[in-house]
């Protein structure tokens, strides 16, 4: 095999499909790149089995064949070359040999063969939607699903296509965080359950641009997105995800309108006084046209008085300031919503229109302090 | 007492203070920032014992007084304020109250009382250099210390006043770093060895401005750094530094001449196929008109070759990559010298007017290969 490639376009490919190679395995093919040039497009794949990402990569093809080449040694050496034509050239041996300029590197490959095809899936049901609209839905969610193992579905994302609209969810237990979004398809009904993991990788190489599109196709067992030269094919998780609906009223008692930005800024002062460990909640004190953050720690207290709009009833209710950061700081409207039932049940950010819920539960504290 | 701050003030006279305060202690006041408003200034103080800083901080004193408040709670809540007016206020019993806008808090204080002054010295030996060249002298040097311990000199730098010149040297057993510097003083000839950790710490304060002065005063313990509104006293370390200048030879077999950064990205390049463990030299042969590198490890093997003008004999010498980046990365000149006389004896790296010399030894290699 013998390929020549620009040393940006080679970068950027090895880059895209470093993603979905495994910091540790105990099958070393797993760690390779599969480079190949079998037919007439050079093709770049990675699979941890969970997440396979396959790119095409512009380059010529002078001597058709195909390499697995250690991804970490080949993602480095290429990452440092100087910006100009890069030349990889097999032996009969495995041995591969990368020159650019005056720079020659000998590296052992192992056979293509040995490298595992990704699943062939079926292309029929689909949605189309902006690279930057995936992005986005993506990071305005994903800091809501579970760290831990312990419940497998936590770890994943709801993905819930349904009239024209496609709806992620995640959640941890203590939160609920939901975007919806239109969509012009025509597929049928679907409810599948993404790892975070692959929507996380995937965030990483989305072009960010508006114009750009994502192919999104469904099967059984795998979801795969389609994008510039780009297929990432991501196994889904197993298993029946919460109800949600249940969870979600649209009943208040309490609404207050607030700067987004103060609320933060206020948030950060307070939590200066708690040491992670602590975990003490942020006390909030809303009253007619105001809202009071107290906090009352070992390192000293702290409290500070912010201006809102607000209808309904007074209330003091408590919160993990990290679960009202998390989300305030997705969000993008300058100003947001927060409706309150009373101290012990879930508090809602949400817009008019519906594209984003999030719900986080209080934390219990002594209301007649 | 009662003091009010412009916020942005109060976080840069805190930032720099704060380069002073000890990471760990056994003695919780010498965590603690001492704010003195007894007389008719503000200043901050904080002192590790080794190393002492006080500055001069903009601001109104409503009601003179002094008190010792926890440097990292302190630091954390000014950095957090808006940018506004701040008041510091304290009570009888040293409980501080900060206020900025509708935020308030309270932390405790300790009496000012018992926090250590920093040590008086004399101020008749001193120089004066531009606060650019001496933070440029550290970036240029500092490297070169040792990191370990086991010789304490070694984690030091040389400052050495002789002839309207200050000399700094920095060695750790393998390689040497100099940097000479012209300066105008009256200044009795002098050598002493200031503590690295004073002078990464003073760097990060230094404006980096070439109109700025900081003029340097020599005592017997101690060294004192004085510009714009800080002080910084640092402990000297004892004993007698190393002779450096019998190591020091002019005699050569081989001169080159090489593009700086064309050397330092080929040795980038050679060490990616070096685990950090191995210590694998990267093997430099330089025969008329050119040097080639070579590296041949378990991972795989590199060569590369690099124009460059050469005077005398051909040489085959194995250095640490490490080493020779460290001291390519801070030169300034675009192409630079280097001297060579036997496999086995140190390589110097040196402009014509010695305003820098580093000296690296080599690793021993089969030059029979």
């Amino acid at each position: 095999m013998k390929l020549i490639f620009d040393q940006q376009d080679l970068a950027n490919s090895v880059g895209i499909v470093m993603k979905a190679v495994p910091s540790k395995t105990t099958m070393p093919i797993l760690q390779c790149i599969l480079i190949d040039a079998s037919f007439s497009q050079i093709k770049f794949t990675a699979n941890d089995m969970e997440l396979g990402i396959e790119t095409i990569v512009p380059g010529e093809i002078a001597e058709k064949g195909k390499i697995a080449l250690d991804a970490k040694i080949f993602s480095d050496i290429v990452r440092k070359l100087p910006n100009s034509r890069v030349t990889i050239e097999t032996n009969e041996n495995d041995v591969t040999t990368i020159t650019c300029e005056k720079a020659k590197f000998d590296i052992p490959g192992k056979s293509g063969d040995d490298f595992a095809d990704l699943p062939k899936i079926d292309r029929n049901d689909f949605i189309s939607i902006s690279q930057l609209s995936l992005r986005e839905v993506i990071r305005q969610t994903i800091f809501s699903i579970a760290v831990n193992e312990n419940n497998k579905l936590m770890t994943g994302e709801l993905f819930e296509v349904s009239n024209n609209k496609l709806k992620v969810v995640a959640l941890d237990g203590h939160r609920i965080a939901i975007r919806n979004l239109e969509i012009s398809s025509e597929c049928s009904p679907k409810r599948v359950v993404v790892p975070g993991k692959t929507l996380n990788e995937i965030s990483k190489i989305l072009s960010g641009e508006a114009d750009d599109l994502v192919t999104i196709y469904f099967s059984d067992n795998y979801l795969l997105f389609e994008f510039d030269d780009t297929v990432v094919l991501s196994r889904l998780i197993d298993g029946e995800y919460f109800k949600i609906d249940q969870m979600l009223s649209s009943d208040y008692e309490t609404k207050i309108e607030v700067n987004r930005q103060e609320f933060i800024s206020c948030i950060d002062r307070a939590t200066l006084l708690v040491r992670e460990s602590d975990k003490m909640p942020v006390i909030i004190d809303i009253t007619d046209e105001q809202m009071e953050l107290q906090i009352d720690s070992a390192i000293g207290s702290m409290d500070e008085e912010i201006d809102i709009e607000k209808t309904g009833k007074d209330i003091t209710i408590g919160f993990n300031p990290k679960f009202l950061l998390d989300a305030l700081r997705v969000i993008d409207d300058e100003r947001v919503s927060i409706f309150f039932v009373n101290a012990k049940a879930p508090c809602f950010i949400r817009d008019e229109e519906g594209n984003y819920i999030y719900l986080i539960l209080p934390v219990n504290i002594n209301v007649n302090r």
